[in-house]
């Protein structure tokens, strides 16, 4: 059990409604359970920095079944995970915008967003997670 | 001038139906004029070792304003550019599945794709191309 | 539209003037609107780990469509961006000396310098960014 | 004794005007007698993917002594260096393009072009070297 392509798209639709509410244009990315890319798309005048964020926020979500912003509180100078985002060859990302999406109370694929403030990463990344 | 998310769409559209049609899912990647990632999408079942394969064949294909099977005729031992495939940190691609996206003759963005063999790759790549 | 080589060099020249008046030598590099290198110098006795250092301020400050001190203020510990400067592949800098090069309130490229502090660093990017 | 800024503006101008007269734009680059970066241009056009390339013909040319085509001679299958393109994190470039910057029979630097064929490459870099 994974995430589809179908339901990619569906996350991706609704976190590019949100972006265009919220007026700041995303990078958007979807994981499935192995925490490998099916899905992303810049939105026109997103950030390129924020492709390589986007996906990493994704990926992070799934490989910790955890929002990289509950990650990110642990990953600070004197907290229990500081380091981790040097771990996996860059690949983890602590800060907000990462969110898992579960069935049945398993985490079977992330969504990751990047392109705005922490605040806006991370509602864009409820909304998407929210139409899984 | 570059390639939108509007194009990206488009081209992977077109060459996710030349994939089903021939029965191999893919993976199908569109840079812009950077060379930066606009839109990716796996479709259900391709492998994972090509998203990346997919994202560097579209790469590759702006970054030199060429096919990547051309390139790759030129990249072979005793070729011109043997030894290529090395440099530019792994990101160049010297196989089948990168075609250039252009408008009034200017290349604009590449599609890449990875998934099957080099002739569906090809097939599929140039299906999206000629969608754009 | 992006930053060509005339306009790479005018900001360079700028930039290198104003390192010889503060008197300590820089590497100056400009990018264009896909954050790839246009030119890049290293004046006689500037610091050779600079030379990476000024590329990724001017990737960075493109890349983001900001400048790379604004960026370090919000990548610091508990703060929205920490643990910016691991993604990208390291590319990220998160100190002074990269500028946005703008036209028309369109960011279409980056001027990134290093080889002194901070302060430095930053006026004589400053200067490059004023000659665009 | 090293290539200097100025050394490397001359250099890179007359690889330039080669480049011109043959109709093929090109990215220069010139590094010093550590192998390190002291200058880089991209002439307007010319292949994003050959940023990396120039720089890395250039760091090859020095780090062996040696101009990359005959280097590549020795880097092909079943040669006595079929290999070394992998090394060094892949800085080594094995075709055509690098040539050393010598002086009193020393050499001290190299300048390295990529944008064209590899013929086209190697005459561009030796009109560069031949102004040194």
């Amino acid at each position: 059990m994974s995430v589809t392509l179908e339901d990619a798209r569906r996350v991706i639709a609704a976190a590019e409604k949100r972006a265009d509410e919220i007026g700041q244009p995303m990078n958007i990315a979807v994981v499935d359970a192995g925490g490998n890319l099916v899905a992303h798309v810049r939105q026109d005048g997103a950030w390129i920095g924020s492709v390589n964020i986007s996906i990493n926020k994704a990926w992070t979500s799934k490989a910790f079944d955890i929002q990289t912003k509950d990650l990110g509180d642990n990953a600070q100078p004197n907290q229990q995970f500081y380091g981790i985002h040097a771990t996996n060859g860059g690949k983890v990302a602590i800060f907000a915008g990462g969110v898992p999406l579960s069935r049945d109370g398993v985490v079977i694929g992330a969504v990751g967003v990047s392109g705005g403030s922490g605040e806006q990463d991370q509602t864009v990344a409820e909304a998407g997670a929210a139409a899984f």
